[in-house]
């Protein structure tokens, strides 16, 4: 085929179909976004693509945990949307505070242009969705929350080495804060919480706060 | 939290959910299973996990190139089980004639292991949605397939080297033999393989057969 043919055939597709797959080519990005947990064999970090799509499988796993009438479908829209925007402004650590001040500033820019490389009516769907995410205000939106925090649980949980909580020295108290959206999203599911966060407290995996001057340090009661 | 405390959490998961969360761990390991087609900036092969993201989010994306009457949520339930028998079955590269004698074998004994770690009404859900992405039959499956062709070319196409076509030197008719499940599931689709498949050959990255001898060759016409 000589070049004349080769310009023919990339003529051959709408300007609408070029920026879709413009965005399917962006998408590619996200699989080297490095999240801080890791694959339950501690071989390496996990990236957010993947991390994406444990979470959607999960949403059919686990379904029958979301409220009554929760849209699966829609919660899993959520959750294969809801870490692009980390193709720009990456990944932040849930237990860093520094970092999550200025994380939905960096986020919606993110999410400006990557979902305007999107033709408008697609880059507004796709904006919604991640808003929605984002709100946490529909029942869709709290579970795909939920199991986005109970895969965290879950790998740190599975390695057997306590992962992100031990390697950063968190408290219980504070993994108990950062799951309570699964209280609020799968509450049927936060039997899976109080288990792991007990093994991994017996393990000395999550330090446990004594007292009210902020000093902690792992009791046996 | 003492001994007997991690017992009674652990103890008050029920059965169902314990099976549930023991196919969700499962799952963590199709993040190390590696196809041969590598991420566009070709840093490092793609694994089955990121790869199934990926289609699913093209779903959203490319929905209305599927037939008329698709039911584009059940497609992407499709997409994320269909690649889950790799787990135990591994990929098996396209062009690799010997490795596909005894694939279905592999995957099948894969499915019943796997989806076997469910309750029997979520491991015969799972089993029903790749059981229809293998068939081809329904709309949502044709459109899956061709999503899971589409998603290798660009792959290929996006790394400007011809991936790993160039890398097996592989046929334009293979190329084009391999992704007819895009005119099949998603005809509107097809233009945008004929425009990579000539951009790949003409910079050689195909080869282009010549006669009927099986002999080979790039020409310039």
């Amino acid at each position: 085929m000589n070049s004349d043919a080769t310009t023919a055939a990339t003529a051959a597709l709408s300007d609408r179909l070029v920026q879709q797959l413009r965005f399917v080519r962006e998408l590619d990005r996200l699989k080297s976004v490095l999240r801080r947990t890791s694959l339950a064999d501690r071989s390496r970090r996990e990236n957010s693509a993947e991390h994406s799509w444990h979470l959607a499988t999960m949403a059919l796993t686990l379904g029958e945990y979301a409220e009554p009438g929760t849209d699966l479908a829609r919660a899993i829209e959520l959750l294969l949307v809801h870490d692009v925007v980390e193709i720009d402004a990456g990944d932040t650590f849930a237990f860093d505070a520094a970092a999550n001040a200025d994380k939905a500033a960096r986020e919606t820019a993110a999410a400006e242009r990557i979902f305007g490389l999107l033709p408008d009516d697609l880059a507004r769907q796709f904006r919604a969705r991640w808003d929605e995410f984002e709100a946490g205000e529909t029942p869709e939106s709290r579970f795909a929350n939920a199991l986005d925090r109970l895969q965290a649980l879950v790998q740190n949980d599975a390695g057997g080495d306590g992962g992100t909580w031990r390697a950063n020295g968190v408290t219980r108290e504070a993994v108990l804060r950062r799951m309570e959206p699964i209280r609020n999203g799968a509450p049927a599911l936060w039997p899976v919480v109080l288990a792991a966060v007990a093994r991994a407290t017996a393990a000395g995996h999550v330090r446990e706060e004594r007292g009210a001057d902020g000093a902690t340090g792992v009791t046996g009661a």
